[in-house]
This record gives structure tokens, C-alpha cells and sequence, in this order.
């Protein structure tokens, strides 16, 4: 019996996790409010980049996970924010870095999108435009990020965030939101922040990763993985696997992990080491969360 | 008769050309000094990564390109600089962007990589670490970088530099470095310094970019060349022509070009407008240069 594909479905992670320790029960329960949300609007006709771009707002304004609110510190101890989206139907994206007083690193990625001939802008210049462009401005960053549970306890936690998903106009999104990994030296653009490494979307699919930043920017994997499905002749899973374990797992020995979806909206998970915070939700099928992948 | 691989090559770029009145006598020359040195650079031996570093020093002291000293100004009247490397055998890369104070930014690039345990630094906090790790400093900025005659003169010219090379030991190496578009916004961050789009390096073959960036980054068009090349059965030529000419081109119409080579040291020039000022030197043949690609 062939599986009916989703019309619409959402996809979202909050990072690598490297052991069940790391697997707590708030972050579980916000992904499952956040792909629930996800799928009431996708059901009632949002676009994909509309839905992705609104659960990784939640996500960042949570503080539970290395986006937004919740982000590391770097070596010098600020808060350097990064961020990315990529709306696969019209083939445009939108990318900020290094964003120190913005509350929502993704919106500013959308009005880079939406709003310049650009596709990035970073740093103090940069974030000047996108507040004179009118993005929301954190009054007091001191007080708004603090050091959080997640940086003193699990200091290996990458909580990096990312959402994908299909609508019902068969339109894909990708996005990604991270304040990086903890220490970074000030001025570190991540992965998530640069398309085609950790964020990417085509009309045939869209990808968002987690992990070890720097090994997905040197090997362009976001758009290796969609690229090598479209032309290797091989499923999105299998080109999501390659890139994830045989690529940055094996031969790097890096951690990592993607989420992924199609046209048929299934979805993509693959992760190299303990597993990954995940969460789905489609027309078919009732809202699923996890950490580990089952293989 | 089976033409003989080239034990080394160098192919440089300085940027897409709109027609003959921009490819000026003094930046051919230039260039072909530029190939000249850089063959006898591998000649005696040097590695492809210190080749196309070297010659992009070269070509960014020289204020006859839009990169280094003679970088468009932006919209609020000063130089932010971006570049980028890739060392195709390592794997590794480096990428500075938003650079204000430093003379060489694909120096700066190989400080990312070689000195920090990340790919890319950017903006004012990424280009102090990068002081403190002894970049070469402009001493006065306002005095080092002036309105060139390119820029008043020719404003369509996109003088974005670039180089890739193979060497004795079979290692292929890319690096990229630019001013960025004229009267761009603050903060904007261009495909040279991201890997993937502008710049890209495996150990199959290594990729520059020139033209409307933002193409390149939402296709991430270095990375499509290379994987491209690789998956779909296509020649590196092949690959080049379907992205600049098709995809960058036709179906984005938008200006662009890429200088290329794979493991057999074959020059692949590929450019959807005019053309693109390059040259190249290889022990097999002598010093071309030129703008227009014979097809």
C-alpha cells in the first residue's frame, strides 16, 4: 500500500543532543506546542515561509534553546545572533548575523529578504539598516539574555533551532535561528546564518541543520544534500544520511543533524550522534516528537 | 590526439565585463602578470592555497579592481571588503567579511582559517579578533581607500577578483575577494566570502565566482558547479555553463561568470554577459588573457 503524501506538514528541530540528559521535558513539550501550531496554520492556507518563520519566532522568544533569548555567550561575553530563511517557491532568501539587539534574528532575516536587494546583512552596520528598516529592538540586551540553565548544565547542548515546511500550495521553506556555539570568538557567522550550509530551499526541497556549524559551511551540506538528491538519483533521506553521518559524522567526526522535507512531505531526520530535538506535525499523521532517530 | 593534463595552472578573474569599453589595457596587463608569477610560483613548487593567495594580494593592492584598495564605496560612503578561501585538499576554509581597517582581506581570510577554530569572521567585533591576530592594519582608511576612476566611470563594472590553482602535489585550491556592489547597503555581505556560493574548493575541482552576488548565494552556485559535476555526469565545463548561463542567467537575468578547474588543470571560463576579465598560465601552454570566452 503506497502512503498518501502530506498536503501540508511542518518539521522543526532544537539542536544536537548528545546524550538522554539533554532531552528535557520543556523543550519537548514547546516543540510539540510549536509543530501543533505550525499545523493549525498551515491547515488554514499559511504559506510555508509564513509558518516557518512563526515557529522559530516562538522558539527564540522561549529561552529554551540556543536562538533568540536563550543564546550562548561568546568568548567576550555578549550574545552574536544568526539567522536565515529561504523560500524555495520564488527561489529568494533572506540571512543576519552577528545581530546583538534584535529580539527576533529570523524576522530580520525576512526584511533582509523582503526589504533590500540583498540577501545578507551583518554586524553593528548591518543591524543599523535593519532597524532603520524597523525591526524590533531589545530595550535592554544586558537584562534580555542572561546566562541560561541550558549553557552552565549541559555545555554541550547545541540548541540551534530550525523549522521547514510544505504548505498546501506545495510551496517549501527552510529556516534556521542560533546564537552560536558557546564561547565562539565575537564576530563567528554560523552555519545557520549562510545559505547553502545550513539552511537551504529549492522548489523541490527545503533543509535546515544543527551541529557543528563550521564543518556544514566548509562542506556547503544543506545544499549538498538537496543537490545530490536531485541529480545522485538518490532519496532525500539517503542524501541527508550521506551528508550527516558518512560526510560530517564519519569522515569529520563531527556532530550533527539535518531535518529535511519534499514535495511529499514526509519527513527527513538524520543525525550522527545521540539524536537531535525534533517535532512533526501533518494533515496525515498526529504531531510527533523526539530526540533519538529511529533507523 | 588526447591533449596532455597540466601538471599546474593558474586562472585568475577581475570581475564580469558589459562590453569592450570596460576591459581596459592596464588591467589586462595586470592580470597577466598576475598568471605570469603565479606559474612561476608553482613552477618552484608552491601550493595551490599560497598561489591564489598570493595573487589575490596582488590584485587587491593594486586599486585597479573592486576589491582591496580600490573597492566600491557603499551606500553610506565607505569600504566594507569581503573574502574568501577554500583549500580544496584539506577541505578547510577560511572567510572574512565586512572588513573596514585591514589592507588584504584574503589575508584576513587565511587567518579565519588557519588560526580559529571557524570559517568565517565578520564585521567590526570579527575584524578586531583578527587585529589582535595581527592582520596588517590601513593606517588611515580614509586617505588607503579614494573614489576610483572605475567607479565614476564605469558603473556597471563588477571588479570582484578571483583565482583558483592546481599544483605539483594535485591540490586544488579557490579565493575570492571583493568591495562588493557600488552604493550597497551597510552591513550587506557578498558570495565571495561564503562558501558554497562565491567561493568553493574540493578535491575534485575549485570554483570563483563574479557578478550579482546575490544570485550566487540563493543558488549557492559555487557548490552547484562542483556538485553538479560530480553527481550528474556533466563535465566541470559543462556544469559552469548551465549554472552561469542558464540558471544565473537566463532564468535569474543576472549578470555573472566563474573561473574553474578540475584535477586535469583545464581552464573553464564561463560567463552569461560580455565576459569576464581573466587570464591563466599553466606549464602546458602560455600566458592567455582576455575577456570575451571563445564558445
Amino acid at each position: 500500500m503506497m502512503s498518501r503524501n502530506s498536503r501540508y506538514t511542518i518539521l522543526v528541530h532544537g539542536g544536537t543532543v548528545s546524550g538522554p540528559e539533554a532531552v528535557t521535558e520543556d523543550r519537548l513539550h514547546f516543540i510539540k506546542y510549536v509543530v501543533e501550531t505550525g499545523r493549525q496554520r498551515l491547515a488554514a492556507g499559511a504559506a510555508a515561509l509564513d509558518a516557518v518563520v512563526e515557529a522559530i519566532v516562538s522558539m527564540e522568544d522561549s529561552g529554551l534553546f540556543d536562538a533568540g533569548k536563550g543564546s550562548y555567550f561568546n568568548r567576550d561575553g555578549f550574545v552574536e545572533n544568526d539567522a536565515a530563511l529561504a523560500d524555495g517557491h520564488t527561489g529568494r532568501a533572506g540571512a543576519a548575523a552577528l545581530l546583538r539587539r534584535l529580539k527576533n534574528p529570523i524576522r530580520a532575516a525576512r526584511l533582509v529578504m523582503e526589504r533590500t536587494d540583498h540577501v545578507m546583512l551583518a554586524g553593528a552596520t548591518g543591524e543599523q539598516v535593519l532597524i532603520d528598516l524597523g525591526a524590533e529592538l531589545i530595550t535592554n540586551p544586558s537584562a534580555y539574555f542572561t546566562p541560561t540553565t541550558t549553557a552552565s548544565v549541559m555545555p554541550d547542548l547545541s540548541g540551534t533551532v530550525g523549522a521547514v515546511a510544505l504548505d498546501t500550495d506545495g510551496r517549501l521553506a527552510a529556516a534556521t535561528s542560533t546564537g552560536g556555539t558557546r564561547h565562539k570568538l565575537p564576530g563567528r557567522v554560523s552555519d545557520s546564518a549562510i545559505i547553502g550550509a545550513g539552511t537551504f530551499a529549492n522548489r523541490s526541497c527545503a533543509v535546515s541543520a544543527t551541529g557543528k556549524g563550521e564543518y556544514f559551511i566548509r562542506r556547503s551540506a544543506a545544499a549538498d544534500i538537496a543537490l545530490r538528491a536531485a541529480y545522485a538519483g538518490m532519496s532525500l533521506q539517503q542524501s541527508a544520511d550521506y551528508v550527516v553521518r558518512e560526510l560530517i559524522g564519519r569522515q569529520d567526526s563531527a556532530m550533527g543533524a539535518v531535518i529535511a522535507l519534499g514535495l511529499d512531505g514526509k519527513p527527513v531526520i538524520s543525525a550522527n550522534g545521540y539524536g537531535v530535538l525534533h517535532g512533526h506535525a501533518a494533515d496525515t499523521a498526529g504531531v510527533c516528537t523526539g530526540a533519538r532517530i529511529a533507523t
